[in-house]
């Protein structure tokens, strides 16, 4: 797999500062580790702090902003960052109101962030946590225990952000945040896999008739694989799992079609024109659509569906102003 | 080259009609055609029309709405459009005030737009064009006499868009379309190539330690090849064929870091890490930069730098509300 990197063992740093520098009136790198912050820290309201290893780009650094996180923590990619450096990002977006924690539910993940928590309270800091488990596709897998957290995130991320603004206790942005993550479902697929740059060898290999349905954001495998079927059917097949596990007929919807990283749009709006159809015919009434490149897997070929089911709550707090790289409402 | 896509025939339609239905509010599909408009039709102000061939997602529909454009006439994968079908996009957005059409400097679409102005005009509509040439790579190619127009075709978009937004006449919105192609520069590499999907097969095929150095956005091959460097040699190679083309030192720029489509986020933000400590330390001043997927080519790999020169005017024009798909101030 050729790349366009330097030191594979700087990507992640270099990574970091190529988004700080790219968004430098808003943006700041915390001294010299992988941590991205608002260029102004937020003060008289609950801050929220989220992260996870590195390869999902835009995630998490590029939701960093007015309306969304405080901080972003970075670890190696596809590998949590240590309790010490999500410590460190706590306490430089740390305020009276406390801390949330936006936490993917893998394992490493979980471990890392509640001891940085535990690490935070002794130093003071009202801090708490909130666990993303979209994933539709697998119960327990390679990284997790219980489903796993993809790009559902993202609106966690969204709602909780927005509720935070409006001055909502540490409480109440919790609840909500939980609230989401009961209302949001999403599952993948990819064509092709990603390699991680100081591994040198993707993560699974696929024939050339092959697609492999299921797949986590690291490279893990999915379910299972199959012969590779077109654009509609494979939705299809995303869709039907979504809909099976929550109901949302009826009801309003905001859709994201994610890009895996190595997707090209024209594929995603391909994937769109029948995920719009489909949910229409199942009096699914979408609000709004979200497609492009939200939460990756490096340069991994494929796309995964998300549907965040709303209610008035959910629907005024999406809407909300958001100004961060990779969301802008 | 697996494709997420339904019949190869349909592609340019389905992909359009994802598009239009992912932003229901704001877009709308022509007819049956492959044509994006705003849902709004603007009035009493120049109206903007540009497109191409399909493939360089999310150019150019993703640039249609409030202070860009008015229309974007989409033609088969890297075909250009029919003037029959320029001639429908400009007639459905037209205004008493006129239409200005930005193209980007190919055989194929200079014959067909300067056709379609033709015909507009013997239908009483006012009508002129701007050609983009910003590619610095080479001179005349496989698809082009003179320079060809890349990514710097979005600058254009935005700025003569804010000018016609404003209210500046036909002149007027033509003359800052121009300065603007007077002052941007880019050129781009890939180190995997695109497939057209009616085809099947890349456009150019490099070995697994080679690069492509000056690559255009049709799958045509660049200037040469050779072994794969670093991502901050691949930045220097390409930032000073365009330093040595134009001169920037003292001057404010935008800096577009433009992925071709499949390139990982994570190596757009370790080329911007580079490229922006590269033009300070030639006394360039970076005013705002943009990093992803802003002209592609399907799937291909790699990436394009784009420098934009600002005066005063062009930097107003920059900052200007746009409210696009693909493009938000």
């Amino acid at each position: 797999m050729k790349k366009i990197l330097n030191d594979t063992e700087l990507v992640e740093a270099q990574m970091i500062q190529g988004l700080a520098k790219a968004f430098p009136r808003k943006l700041s790198q915390l001294e010299d580790r992988n941590i991205i912050v608002r260029k102004v820290k937020k003060s008289g309201r609950v801050a929220l702090v989220s992260g996870g290893g590195s390869g999902h780009e835009p995630a998490h650094g590029g939701y960093v902003g007015e309306g969304m996180l405080d901080a972003a923590v970075a670890g190696a990619v596809f590998t949590s960052p240590t309790p010490d450096q999500i410590l460190e990002g706590i306490k430089a977006v740390a305020t009276e109101e406390g801390v949330l924690c936006i936490v993917k539910n893998y394992t490493g993940d979980m471990m890392n962030f509640e001891m940085a928590i535990d690490l935070a309270q002794e130093d003071g800091i009202t801090a708490d946590y909130v666990v993303v488990n979209d994933d539709v596709a697998v119960k327990d897998s390679l990284y997790t225990t219980g489903r796993r957290g993809v790009a559902g995130t993202v609106f966690v991320h969204k709602i909780a952000g927005a509720k935070a603004e409006s001055g909502g206790s540490l409480a109440e942005v919790k609840e909500v945040a939980e609230k989401t993550v009961a209302n949001v479902r999403s599952m993948g697929m990819a064509v092709y896999p990603c390699t991680v740059p100081a591994n040198g060898k993707p993560g699974f290999e696929l024939a050339e008739d092959e697609m492999e349905i299921g797949i986590g954001i690291h490279g893990e495998p999915g379910t299972h694989r199959e012969t590779l079927q077109s654009a509609d059917k494979i939705a299809e097949i995303l869709l039907d799992k979504i809909l099976a596990d929550l109901d949302y007929v009826g009801r309003e919807v905001v859709v994201l079609v994610n890009g895996m990283g190595g997707t090209p749009l024209m594929e995603l709006y391909v994937v769109n024109n029948f995920v719009q159809d489909y949910l229409k015919e199942r009096q699914i009434i979408v609000y709004d659509t979200l497609v492009g490149n939200y939460m990756t897997s490096i340069e991994m070929a494929g796309f995964s569906l998300t549907l965040l089911r709303l209610d008035e709550e959910l629907k005024g707090l999406y809407d909300a102003k958001a100004d961060t790289p990779a969301l802008k409402k």
